[in-house]
């Protein structure tokens, strides 16, 4: 009944554990972007670009077109198919040609986005986020595992809306002695990013260097991306990682911890900036 | 330390727990479009629409404009302030001066976002959704009440991917008698939601009387929307409703509800669809 869309991805990962860090592989979701193309006579026009799990993605793009009002029913598409290019078909971009044609690439140019990763493939989104990322530096001793495990409970403390309606996303900023900064709550997690890098900013804070970001929420591209922009060097999510976020911390030298509990948490990337408490770290194959 | 943003607001909820109905009053997270624009000369454009809990606007809008390469530094920014039209500000529009100007303009125009939410207020998104929506239906006899608080096994048992990762989320279409017809499984809830009103176009299910849609998320306004395009009558989700949400499914007319977790769950519209066994229900005030 269930389509089942890309299987999982591997990654080595370093799970820590009250004080011992254990060489391990896990399954996080695969996320790339999908962009859906328009074309109509010789003209063409990316209307959407969202960060996705591939499968089922002609669903995703007619739920996506009707939603937004591009069409009614499935007979209005005209041809649904990979873009080609060179003879080579893109995996994450979509051709879509409408009976509407035209009209619908007006309307959908308002109403619609595009975003700042790109289509072709998450590598991509990776080379053009190069261009403007800030080095994430980390100039002190490595950190304490503990400072890491204490996270979401220091994050909570700060949460009055989601005390009172267990129902909004947090990102708060701390120094590397685990001091917390300031904290957001937003209904969206980029959102709180938004807000905690945009109070940084104002502070004058700008690069983030030694700091440590923390987020309620799974680590996605956007977050980790938003981390990258502002030189954190380490993310600490509560919940799991995609395998985009997990390859732009590696790419941008930020360490990424996930499902981080109290005692527990898991390093996707950078694990040598963390000290477990006295046992050599191996580091993830 | 924390930035109180909007505190939350207070909705009538029916409690539903082990065959009881109770009325009570709920807190949930305000959820309201957030509209940046940039002026430069006499020239206006929005470069975003954001639905986000409102508070820490400015720093919203530093933190966004800042990820998306507007602006490197604060001093860039000449003017940041709310939207005033006829003398009247508006809560949800900024309005913003860069002193790169249309430079700024042209570069977000291609990688930023609008959506179909309105930045003027949230009733402005739901006047402009009302064009669109197709009726709400429900010709059966009222929903057993076992029925919503079975789905989230139900869907757990279609989510392989969240077995495997703990990190997607999962929509699923389900029949008036709890039946499942489709499970897709996203890295992004709204793909998820998206890919299986997708599913269902292709099988030309649409509109989708006397169907229950049940998301493994909260219920934000982005999937209340969806559900109300489609003709969904029922929106259950594992997780926390925002205001939006709450105002988007009584003004289309669907019974959402949230929290479902087996024997109980919250009611917070439309609560007359459901049968609690056999005890009267008192409608919230």
């Amino acid at each position: 009944m269930a389509v089942l869309p890309e299987p999982p991805a591997e990654r080595p990962v370093l799970k820590y554990l009250a004080g011992q860090l254990t060489s391990a592989t896990d399954q996080v979701v695969v996320e790339e972007p999908l962009e859906i193309r328009l074309v109509h006579g010789g003209e063409e026009q990316t209307v959407a670009v969202t960060m996705r799990t591939p499968g089922a993605d002609h669903e995703l793009a007619m739920g996506f077109l009707y939603a937004e009002g591009a069409i009614r029913n499935t007979a209005e598409i005209l041809s649904l198919s990979r873009w080609q290019e060179g003879g080579v078909e893109a995996p994450n971009v979509l051709r879509v040609e409408l009976r509407s044609g035209f009209a619908a690439m007006r309307s959908l140019s308002r109403h619609t986005f595009t975003s700042s990763a790109c289509g072709v493939c998450g590598t991509g989104s990776i080379e053009r986020l190069a261009v403007r990322a800030t080095p994430a530096l980390w100039t002190r001793p490595p950190l304490a595992a503990e400072v890491i495990g204490n996270l979401p409970a220091q994050l909570r403390r700060e949460q009055p809306l989601f005390a009172a309606t267990g129902g909004i996303h947090a990102a708060g900023l701390f120094t590397a002695d685990g001091e917390c900064l300031a904290v957001r709550e937003d209904v969206g997690r980029h959102n709180a990013v938004d807000k905690l890098i945009g109070w940084a900013l104002a502070q004058d804070l700008l690069p983030l260097t030694d700091h440590l970001l923390a987020v309620s929420s799974r680590a996605g591209f956007e977050i980790v991306q938003k981390a990258a922009l502002a030189g954190v060097p380490v993310v600490c999510a509560v919940s799991a990682p995609t395998s985009l976020a997990i390859e732009v911390a590696e790419s941008f030298g930020i360490t990424l911890a996930g499902f981080v509990r109290g005692e527990r948490f898991n390093l996707y990337s950078v694990p040598e900036r963390v000290n477990s408490g006295g046992r050599a770290l191996d580091s993830p194959a």
